[in-house]
C-alpha cells in the first residue's frame, strides 16, 4: 500500500477544529520566526486573562491545595490550562488529541461533586489538568500515536492509568505529540501524522523526544504535569531539553497496562511511565496519587509497593551521592559538564558527601540496549508501518534490525542482560568503599545526556547516559538547575581532545550560539524500585541548588 | 556426538563415595520390594540413634529455637539430618550432589561461632540443615542437574539463595533430583545422569517433578526444609505427591539469579523457586529468613518487600475463601474431591465464608503456558542434549515445539499472556459480587492435581491446576490434609460422566489399590507478591482442619 499523506492532513484539520476559534491567536499576533523564546507568550498573547494565567503559574501543591479547599474551582483551572495548552500548541505543535470539552464537561461535574460531597475533593488531584503521551487510551477517544495506520482507531478502554488519575479526580484534556513510533528513542519529536513539534525556549531547537510534546507542553504550563514513558530516556530527554523535573521509575512501579506502544510483547527491555513537570511537587503529586490508587489491584504487572512517605522524607538520613563526570565513551558539551559541577559543588558545600563513580561497561550496556530493542529484526516496525505505507522517519535507531534472531537466541540476550544488571547491583554495593559512611551510595548524578536540547533534525544519535539506566531498570530524576547555555560561561572547549571519532563528532556539534538558552539539567539515578528516595534526594539537590545561589 | 551412559555410571559411583560406608545398610536390611510405604524406615534401620530421630522428628520452629538457644548443637542437628537423608537416598534415589563433608564442616564452624559470638546464633536458620534442587549453585561443587552435557561442571559461585541461606546460618548439606530439564513439568523425577526417584510413601509412585528428589527427601525427614522451583508446578506437584506444605511463591519475590536450569532468558512465564517443608513453619522460617536477607540487593529482579508479619498475622482480618472444585475440562479423582471438600466443611463449620467460585478461561491459558514454554520451537534443549547425545525423556513436553516462532510472535505470544494476565486480575477483583463483605475473596482453594502421585512411568501429562498460576503469577500453597487415600471413603466414582475423552482417560487413571496410602492436599492462591498472607490463610486452614477432627 502506497502512503497517502492525506489521512494525516484530514486528522489535523479535524485537530484544529477542537480548539474554540477565540483560543486560536491571529497570524499577525503570534511570535515571528526570529522570536526563538516563545516560553512567555501565554503571558502577553491574549488568550488567558490575568487570573487564568496565575492559575497556570501555580506551583502544582500550592493548586492542588485551592482545588482541595474550593478556593479554585476546577472549572476555572480547566480552562486556564486548555488555553495555555491552545497557545502552547499554536506555538509548538506540542498536542495530538485535543479534548477540551470533555475537560470542561468533567471539570463542571467534579466541581458539583465537590459541593455534593460537603465541599470536600474527590480525589488528591481534584480538578488538576493532566496531559497525556499520546499512548494512554482513554475510552471513546482516538489513539493513533502519531501512527497512520492506527488512524481512526478509537480506543475500547482506559489505560490502567487514565482509570486511577480519574478516580484521583484528575481532568484530561489532552494528548500530547512523540516521535514516530516511539522509536527515535529520546532524538526528536515528529511522526508522519502530526509532524515536528519545537522546543519553547529556542524553537531552531528540538523538544527531544519521545515525550517531546509532554516536555514542550507542561515548559509553557499547558497542563500541571504531564505523562511520558522512557524506554530510552523518552521521559529524561525531553525534560532535560527543556528544564522540568522528569521520572523515569523502575520498570512497572506505575501501571502500564492498556496503553499502545511497538515493541510490545518485549519483556527484555520496556518502557515505564513518568510524570515530566516544572516543580519536584508536581512530580510527588503524581507519582503518590497513581501509588495510593493502588495499581496492583488493576495491572498484574505492578509490585504491590505502597507509598512510603518515611523514605521521601528520609528524616534519619542524610544522602551520599554518587557522582560520574562523564562515561568515558562521549564528553558532554561544556554546559553540560558546567550543570553537574555547579550541582555537585552546592552538595558540597551543604556538607553533603560526593564521591567519584567511574562508569560501568558503558560500551558493552549500549550494544546490548541496542540489541534488545532489535531482536525482532524490525519485524514489528515493518508490520507496523506497512499497513499504512507510511514511511520510517529517518531518524529512527535501525542499527541491528537487519538481523533476525531465533527465539532462543533473543533469551540468550535477556541472559546477557540479567548479568549485566547483577554484575551492576554489585558494582553500586561495592561503591560502600569509596564513601566515609562504609556503605554504598544512595544515589548517583551524572549528565543526563551529552547535550541539551539540540538543533531541529540534527540528533547526534548518542543515547548511553540515560539507556543505561533502562537497561540496569534503575528510577532515574532528572533535575533543574535554574540555569541555561551562557556564551560567556559555556564557550567551546577548544583545549578537549576527544577520546574517539564518535566523540569528535558530538563536541563538534556544539557551540553555545546554536543553544542559545537552552536549559541545563543534572539526572540523579537512585536504588530499584525506590522511587520515593530519589524524589527525597532530589529535594536535598534542589535546596542545596538553591542554598548555593545566596 | 553418541551418548555413553559410562559418565553417568562414573557419577553415581563418586556419588555412592560421598556417604559414609557406616550410613549403609546392608541390602537384606532394606526393606524388600514389597513394602511399599517407607516412611518409617529411618526410624529403625538403625543409621540414626535414638536421639538423632528425635531431632529429624522435631518440628522445624522448634529445631531453629533449640538451635538458636543452643541446646541444641549445629554439629549433632547436621549428622542426624545427613543420616536421614542417606537413608532416604537408599531408599528412593533423591539425592544428586551429596557434601556431608562440608556440611559438617560447616556446622563446627557455626558451633564455634555461637561460642565465640556470646551464645548468640549466626542468623535465623543457625545449624539448620537444608536441601537444595539441583539448581541452586555452590561454588567449588558440581551442578549438572542431572544433564548429561553439563557432567563435571563445577560451579564458580554461589547462587544468590546460596549467599543469603549461608548468611541466614544455615547448613546445606546435599541437593536433590529432578526431572530430565526440568521439562516433565510436575510429571515425574527422572533424568540420565541420576536416574529415577520413587515416592516414599508408595514406592510404586512417583514422587512427581520437577523438584521430585526435594519431595521425597523432606517426606523422609532428611532435611528440615528443601528448596524447589516452579514453572508449571514443579513444587507443588512433589508436595501434593507426599503430603507435604510447598509454596510456589510469585515471581521473583525469592531470589533466582545464579540458579541453572534449561529456558533460561524465556521471560513471558518463568520458574520460582519456593520451600517444601512437613511444617507450615517451615515454610514461614524460610520465607521470612529470605526476605529478611534482603535479596534485592542482590538479585536484581527481586523487589523491595520486606517481610510483612502483620500480613502473615492477620489480625485484623478473617479471610474470605474462594472454592473451585474443578476446572471443566478434568474432574479431580475422588480422593482429591475429597480433600477439597473435607477442607471448605472444615472452615465453613470454623465460621468463614467459602463461595464457589468457577474456573476462568483454563483451555486457553493452558493452551498459552504451552505456546510459551516450546516458543523458541525446542532449540535450547536441542542445543543441551545435542552436546552430550543424550536421549530425549519419552515423558518431556515436546507439544509445540515442532514450530519456531520468530522474535516478533513470540512477543505477540506475551502480549497474550499479559492480556490473559490482566483479565484474570479483573475476575478475581469481581469476586467481590460473590462475598457477604463485598470485597473479593483473600484466598482460592482448589485442588493441586487431578490425582495424588500417580504410577511411575504413568503420568496423565495434565497440569492446568498448577500451571495456570504460573500464567498469572500468584502465590499458590499446597497444604497437606493429614489423610490419603483409603478404598473405602474413595471408591471409583462410576456414576460420573466424563466431559471428554481426555477427561474418560484421567479418570481411567484411578483405583484406590493403585494409588494406596497416596497422601492428600488441597492448593491455596493468594493475591500476587502477598506470600505473608497466603502463609497466614494457610494457617487458618490448618487450624480449621484440626479443630473439624475434634
Amino acid at each position: 500500500m502506497t502512503w497517502s499523506s492525506e489521512a494525516s492532513k484530514a486528522k489535523k484539520a479535524a485537530q484544529a477544529k477542537a480548539i474554540p476559534p477565540e483560543w486560536y491567536i491571529p497570524k499577525d499576533k503570534l511570535p515571528p520566526e526570529s522570536v526563538k523564546n516563545v516560553t512567555g507568550f501565554y503571558r502577553t498573547c491574549g488568550v488567558l486573562n490575568q487570573s487564568e494565567i496565575d492559575i497556570v503559574d501555580l506551583q502544582p501543591d500550592v493548586l492542588l491545595s485551592k482545588l482541595a479547599s474550593g478556593s479554585l474551582t476546577a472549572l476555572e483551572t480547566t480552562i486556564a490550562f486548555c488555553k495555555a495548552a491552545a497557545v502552547a500548541h499554536q506555538l509548538t505543535n506540542c498536542l495530538t488529541e485535543i479534548f477540551f470539552d470533555r475537560a470542561i464537561e468533567r471539570a463542571k461535574y467534579l466541581d458539583e461533586a465537590f459541593k455534593k460531597n460537603g465541599n470536600k475533593p474527590v480525589g488528591p488531584l481534584h480538578g488538576c489538568p493532566i496531559s497525556l503521551k499520546d499512548q494512554f487510551q482513554i475510552k471513546g477517544i482516538e489513539c493513533n500515536m502519531g501512527i497512520a495506520a492506527w488512524l481512526g482507531e478509537i480506543s475500547e478502554r482506559d489505560s490502567v492509568l487514565v482509570t486511577i488519575l480519574n478516580d484521583a479526580g484528575a481532568v484530561l484534556h489532552c494528548r500530547t505529540n512523540v516521535s514516530q513510533a516511539l522509536m527515535f528513542q529520546f532524538g526528536e519529536t515528529d511522526n508522519y501524522v502530526y509532524g515536528k513539534t519545537c522546543n519553547p525556549y529556542n524553537r531552531t531547537l528540538t523538544c527531544g523526544g519521545s515525550s517531546g510534546g509532554e516536555g514542550a507542553l507542561v515548559a509553557l504550563h499547558g497542563s500541571v504535569f504531564g505523562v511520558g514513558t522512557d524506554l530510552g530516556g523518552s521521559v529524561r530527554i525531553p525534560a532535560c531539553y527543556q528544564g522540568l523535573f522528569g521520572l523515569r521509575p523502575s520498570l512497572h512501579r506505575f501501571p502500564y497496562a492498556g496503553a499502545r506502544n511497538t515493541l510490545l510483547g518485549l519483556e527484555g527491555i520496556a518502557s515505564a511511565l513518568g510524570p515530566l513537570s516544572r516543580s519536584l511537587d508536581g512530580i510527588t503529586a503524581f507519582s503518590k496519587s497513581v501509588i495510593d490508587g493502588e495499581p496492583w489491584l488493576l495491572d498484574p504487572k505492578c509490585p504491590e509497593i505502597p507509598w512510603r512517605q518515611d523514605m521521601l522524607e528520609m528524616k534519619d538520613k542524610k544522602p551520599v551521592f554518587g557522582v560520574t563526570y562523564w562515561d568515558e565513551i562521549a564528553m558532554p558539551h561544556p554546559p553540560m559538564r558546567r550543570a553537574l559541577s555547579m550541582t555537585v559543588d552546592a552538595l558540597k558545600k551543604a556538607g553533603y558527601e560526593v564521591v567519584e563513580v567511574k562508569p560501568f561497561k558503558v560500551a558493552e550496556a549500549v550494544s546490548l540496549v541496542g540489541e534488545l530493542y532489535s531482536s525482532d529484526g524490525g519485524e514489528d516496525l515493518s508490520r507496523t508501518f506497512a499497513k499504512s505505507g507510511e514511511p520510517w522517519h529517518p531518524l529512527i535507531l535501525t542499527a541491528g534490525m537487519d538481523k533476525k534472531l531465533s527465539v532462543w537466541e533473543s533469551w540468550q540476550l535477556n541472559l546477557k542482560k540479567d548479568d549485566f544488571r547483577e554484575a551492576y547491583l554489585n558494582y553500586w554495593n561495592k561503591t560502600r568503599e569509596l564513601t566515609s559512611t562504609g556503605k554504598p551510595i544512595d544515589g548517583l548524578l551524572l549528565p543526563p545526556s551529552v547535550s541539551t536540547a539540540h538543533v531541529l533534525d540534527k540528533w547526534h544519535q548518542y543515547l548511553p547516559y540515560t539507556a543505561f539506566f533502562n537497561l540496569v531498570d534503575l528510577p532515574a530524576m532528572v533535575i533543574p538547575v535554574n540555569a541555561s547555555v551562557d556564551p560567556e560561561l559555556d564557550p567551546v572547549d577548544t583545549s578537549y581532545q576527544p577520546a574517539s571519532d564518535l566523540d569528535a563528532a558530538i563536541q563538534g556539534c556544539y557551540s553555545p550560539e546554536v543553544y542559545e538558552n537552552a536549559p541545563l539539567t543534572v539526572q540523579l539515578v537512585g536504588r530499584r524500585l525506590r522511587e520515593e528516595e530519589v524524589i527525597g534526594m532530589t529535594r536535598h539537590v534542589v535546596n542545596a541548588l538553591e542554598a548555593s545561589k545566596v
